[in-house]
């Protein structure tokens, strides 16, 4: 069962994650080098379904945390991967029997391929965010119970921690101030569960999803194809049943501070044919809101991409430059990411927007009304 | 063999504490305050003198970690104690044998007794400082081997955290960040050793010495004795063998900052008889450098205090404030913190001060002659 992943399906996956990333997760072209040069040296990764394993199996989770504008001016090294594994091992007194991300999107998805090719742990086709999110306690398994504590930590320097927070927001709050003193980034693992939680809490197949958007924009090139709709076609027999372009244009202005440890700030677009209709977007790591003049057209937790306008390839945050020639493409959440108690952990009012959770697809049937 | 802490026993130990605690340390009354409760509660608190355990005996000394202008504002309740001793046992695997001081001033010379009490634990009549200092790498442990990690840290809700970092500076780094997310204090326990090692390594007795201390100025009250002349005469026959007055004026001037998780500032005063004549002392939670006029009078690691001089009353640097009445005091350090290693560690150099470390005696006398 499960399969070994090719260097191509890497590519392809790498690409499909930095869309999943909707702008933020760090770009997770460092992250393939990495994950290539264990394939190339022989090492293999391993990808499971979620029902691979028995219940009892123990996962952790694990990730990079920080600033992806970090990321880019200080490559990690994958040092500190392992040893957050081991530590958190030693602490629990188990051994993990599979590690997977806590989100799909960006760095974040090849960080967990790093682990399994450098341990030979199996890598869970799921993660904890159907995306990337800036916050460790932004994750469907908080939403539905699992602590992430306890939570390991390492820098790339041999430094590692334990935290073990009374709640997920504590434990963010925690991680977050010892990520900016090891340098603004480190590897974590967290939300150790057994894999019957996995089941019960994780958003399934977004490894496979990832690779699937990825293999679709390289085929649109390779077709010369319209690669926002052959994403749309691809999207819609999955869970993320909707994709739609929201926008296209140049980049006029970009607002980008590394603060608190997060990459903060906006973009602005302005329409080719029009320089007065104009999109901004919000981003704290991630794209967190789409506004087109005054009007909300996307809102978290539902996915706002930045794509090169001619290729597809994703934009993430920190690679936002004046003159860029963009597509901002929308995609829906699963229903797992839009209940009630999902909306408390990760929706507007979870990053202080005053704006209600309106479905993407809602907000632009009414657009078009 | 050891003896149980009295009452007044514990009265005399905190004033004598909040001396050796030159200037920081925290005002050891909140602490006093909670280990007094214990003891009225039936608890007790046996010390013993380091020789009292056998080699290979764990010994996990104990301590709050923060700036001292959070404790006064914040006062601890001291619930974090026995929770980051327990994580540090857990994460060790082993049971703690007995608690100490990692330094013998201010509040941190009440936190191992409150352990002890809270735990039925003894407390090592030794510490690393043989004062207080302002950070974790401060140690005579730490200058003769001792790693400081893996070291435990709680915080007052119920959190728990881990650090094992690559040397003692960097542990100090990730543990200050972690205090300041923790509300500006927090409870660590760091430099696990075993008994043999804190006979090598620690400065002996200081528990006692300080219970001297406070007996002596409560003794001077009480026969209405000069409080300075009475330390002195103490003092002579301790391996911390000089005391002397270096000044008497009134405070004119403070400029305080709560910074990066420290009291920052300095004082200035004025002799009572010449307005001309000034001393500024410079602070980091400890006072760190007197200086008369441009003169260095006294300097890290001597201790300088300052003291109420009608009554001798240690004022700790989060007290201070325009118009006391103040007597400076300073104190030579034991041989063990001379050495040029200890210097390294604690000296002038390392808190950034230019000045050479020149011995607070010969100083005196080169002023005299």
């Amino acid at each position: 069962m499960g399969h070994d992943l090719t260097l191509d399906g890497l590519r392809d996956l790498a690409e499909g994650a930095a869309l999943l990333g909707t702008g933020g997760g760090g770009d997770p072209y460092i992250g393939r080098l990495l994950v290539e040069r264990q394939l190339r040296a022989g090492r293999t990764v391993r990808i499971i379904g979620v029902d691979e394993l028995p219940d009892d199996a123990l996962v952790l989770p694990s990730a990079m945390m920080g600033a992806p504008t970090v990321f880019v001016e200080k490559l990690p090294s994958g040092a500190g991967n392992v040893a957050a594994l081991r530590a958190l091992e030693r602490h629990l007194g188990r051994t993990a029997a599979a590690t997977m991300p806590i989100e799909c999107g960006g760095l974040n998805s090849m960080m967990p391929l790093l682990l399994g090719a450098q341990t030979g742990l199996p890598v869970v086709d799921a993660d904890g965010m159907g995306r990337a999110f800036p916050e460790l306690q932004m994750e469907t398994f908080a939403v539905y119970g699992v602590s992430g504590s306890p939570m390991s930590i390492a820098s790339d320097h041999g430094d590692t921690g334990i935290i073990d927070a009374v709640d997920n927001r504590r434990m963010e709050w925690l991680a977050r101030a010892m990520t900016i003193q090891m340098g603004g980034a480190a590897y974590i693992c967290d939300y150790p569960m057994d894999a019957a939680t996995v089941r019960r809490t994780a958003v399934p197949g977004t490894l496979t999803l990832a690779r699937r958007l990825g293999a679709t924009l390289r085929q649109a090139r390779a077709a010369h194809a319209d690669p926002f709709e052959a994403l749309a076609g691809t999207l819609a027999d999955t869970i993320y049943s909707h994709g739609m372009v929201l926008f296209a244009g140049k980049v006029i202005d970009v607002e980008r501070r590394t603060v608190d440890g997060f990459a903060r700030g906006r973009v602005t677009m302005a329409a080719l044919d029009d320089p007065g209709d104009r999109l901004e977007i919000t981003f704290q790591n991630e794209h967190l809101v789409a506004r087109r003049g005054t009007r909300v057209v996307a809102i978290v937790p539902d996915l706002i991409c930045t794509l090169n306008s001619e290729t597809g390839a994703p934009v993430t945050t920190e690679a936002l430059a004046y003159g860029q020639r963009l597509t901002v493409f929308a995609i829906s959440t699963p229903d797992i990411m839009r209940a009630p108690e999902a909306l408390r952990c990760f929706g507007p009012s979870a990053f202080g927007l005053s704006e209600e959770y309106t479905p993407v697809e809602r907000l632009a049937a009414a657009a078009r009304a």
